[in-house]
């Protein structure tokens, strides 16, 4: 089996702000290939340890993986510390500078002369092509090992990964497989799920069953190993199956999709459109169906409606309902979520209101406290919450909540 | 200066779900006690590789901490792989193990045998005791650098070193402090900012200045090296003034605060409201302002317009305008900034538009083609953008751009 290690480049890794979460993603997709990630190394702009970091990967690891330090500036140092460890020369090369120089023309910007850095690559290196920034990334096959140079940001370093690298480590990796399945599920507690769930899974050592929690989402990630595809899967279905069965309409995904997803495919299939009214939450909820590509074929519009005023004006709460059960109630959910759907004539409406803190809570309506308005024509339902946490998980709380909820209604 | 590296062991740190956070927070203690991070590494339960980490780090760290792996299982391999790299045998220590046995009898458990293993204790270590667990920590000095060994779960590793090391730590360090700055830009690109900013910062190696970019937001961070806080302080706005001085109006921040928390700033110092009408953005303009406890003060209300239907009835946007220069048009987002500044009744209107992608997109109108437009009662603007990038970096740059305007027009 290969082994991979993972180094990240970078001084900014070495302050107490950012964590690298680049190597979690690489190591997910490199398990997927059967390949193991053996070690994780941060290094800072620091010549003479990434040096030294490069010489003892090469000695140990079949795979080495660097993130970062591919920017257009002095700090940038690892394609010359790759060149020189290597012993590579470092060449300018003509068609990335070319294509450089047109990336900044087409945004009628004229290419900073720092830039064409990037275009300098180490002799015999092969070029990946980076479509969502301006550094390339580079591949040098050594003789123990693969070695690509990856650029640092998420969103320019996935794609290339995908594209370019996953082939080649393919057909290197040869016929050994992790395959993984994650179940997603909603509204039990992580000692909940694991009290259903660990009857079923600690029966089986492979696949392996981990259990984690995120924003009130449970997920439960299985990873089989196996000499193919096929053999994986059945390995996975076994288990994921049973668990499937006792953990019922609480699971809402098998293959990794999020509760928006889940959410828009339901809507399409029963073409049907949804419009929501938010209070504590903000905006969030919005945010978060739009995410998805194509949303606009269901979602409708959204008021985010934070003052009681706004409450009574645009979605035409009545003000009396307001003062006699006060903002954050069942009554004023339910309100809302009938005021967003005739407003916008769509087929759900969907209200949030509640106390996301850190004020603004007292003994009889604490901090957490949320009602979730569901409505539509047939009638109007609403659900009470009590969520811990701070301003930030309370919020995020409830946007999984009202997806849930919608959820259950329309599956 | 002391230099420190931080070796994270456990097989369960090279899995796609888990991240090293122990060293975040050991990174904060360490620099306020002015002792830099120059190496993390993360290695599995394998004691050929731990061995390996362990000899590097001895020769170029003066100080090494340890996280994990000192548990009572078979692979916790931490305690014994450092005592043979360090050449100590391991002993029982008799104190401890009647602490452990204590520790169970007193929750009436009888103490499993082999947590005796964490007993063992390599010659001419200092034990450092754990108030919440049952692994103790452990600290060797050796002729170059001082080794910690430390339990991996939070709750037992932080108190330890709070307790028990910190002290050490302010001996070994002197008078010897980090202290950090971060300048926050929007406008400029990267490559843009360090054409301004580089023939300042590079004059100076005290403080280092390092340079990156998160979602159109640009960031400095500077760190100097100082045997005072005041002394660092110094140095420090030495160099910032300076770079705030050439960098102008496109700082937005020089103490870490996100555009939204100084937009919220401003308009609580100016008494006035905002009200947000978004399309392509999809609430996540509502959101990001309303992630700031008490922007109930001044966020009055959005409305998520994505039909152009929801921009005509709710907005009050001319249908004849959507018609004669399309949704994404700089007619329209004055229009809805407009709209919703007269329907909220708010000081400032801001309003989103754009194409997201991926689809909608034409020749004439591109994907991350955006228009923000901003209202208030002196009159209106718009200004137009063509973002770089996917679905979800063109929601974010729009969101940081209509921040920005607001903030510009405020100040």
């Amino acid at each position: 089996m290969l082994n991979a290690e993972i180094i990240a480049v970078g001084s900014e890794m070495l302050t107490p702000y950012r964590v690298d979460t680049n190597s979690l993603w690489l190591t997910e997709q490199l398990n997927a290939l059967g390949i193991e990630v053996r070690m994780k190394v941060v290094v800072g702009d620091d010549e003479a340890r990434l040096d030294e970091t490069i010489r003892i990967a090469l000695k140990r690891s079949n795979i080495i993986i660097s993130t970062g330090g591919l920017g257009p500036t002095e700090d940038d140092i690892t394609r010359k510390v790759f060149a020189r460890v290597l012993a590579r020369r470092l060449q300018l090369h003509q068609p990335t500078l070319d294509r450089l120089r047109a990336r900044f023309a087409k945004r009628n910007m004229k290419m900073p002369e720092i830039n064409a850095r990037q275009a300098l690559v180490p002799e015999r290196a092969q070029i990946l092509e980076n479509t969502n920034g301006t550094a390339p990334g580079l591949m040098m096959r050594e003789q123990r090992a693969l070695v690509f140079l990856l650029p640092g940001p998420p969103r320019e370093m996935k794609p290339m990964f995908e594209s370019s690298i996953v082939p080649i480590l393919r057909q290197e990796a040869g016929q050994s497989f992790i395959r993984r399945r994650k179940l997603s599920i909603f509204g039990l507690s992580e000692s909940g799920v694991d009290e259903i769930a660990a009857p079923i899974y600690s029966r089986y050592k492979n696949p392996e069953t981990t259990i984690l929690a995120d924003r009130g989402v449970i997920e439960l990630h299985l990873a089989a190993r196996a000499r193919s595809v096929g053999e994986g899967d059945l390995l996975l279905t076994e288990v994921s199956d049973q668990l499937e069965e006792a953990l019922g309409h609480y699971v809402f995904s098998s293959n990794g999709e999020s509760l928006e997803t889940v959410v828009g495919q339901w809507l399409k299939f029963r073409s049907a459109t949804l419009a929501v009214a938010e209070s504590c939450t903000g905006g969030m909820l919005a945010a978060r169906l739009t995410d998805i590509a194509g949303s606009s074929d269901y979602f409708v519009e959204g008021v985010v409606a934070y003052s009681n005023e706004a409450k009574i004006r645009i979605l035409g709460v009545d003000e009396d309902l307001i003062v006699a059960h006060g903002a954050v109630s069942s009554e004023v959910a339910e309100a809302m979520a009938d005021g967003i759907r005739r407003l916008a004539g769509s087929t759900f409406g969907v209200a949030v209101t509640g106390i996301a803190g850190p004020g603004g809570g007292t003994e009889e309506k604490p901090v957490g406290l949320v009602y979730i308005g569901l409505s539509e024509e047939a009638g109007t339902t609403s659900r009470k919450y009590l969520f811990p946490g701070d301003r930030y998980l309370i919020r995020n709380f409830s946007v999984n909540a009202a997806l849930d909820m919608v959820r259950r209604r329309i599956r």
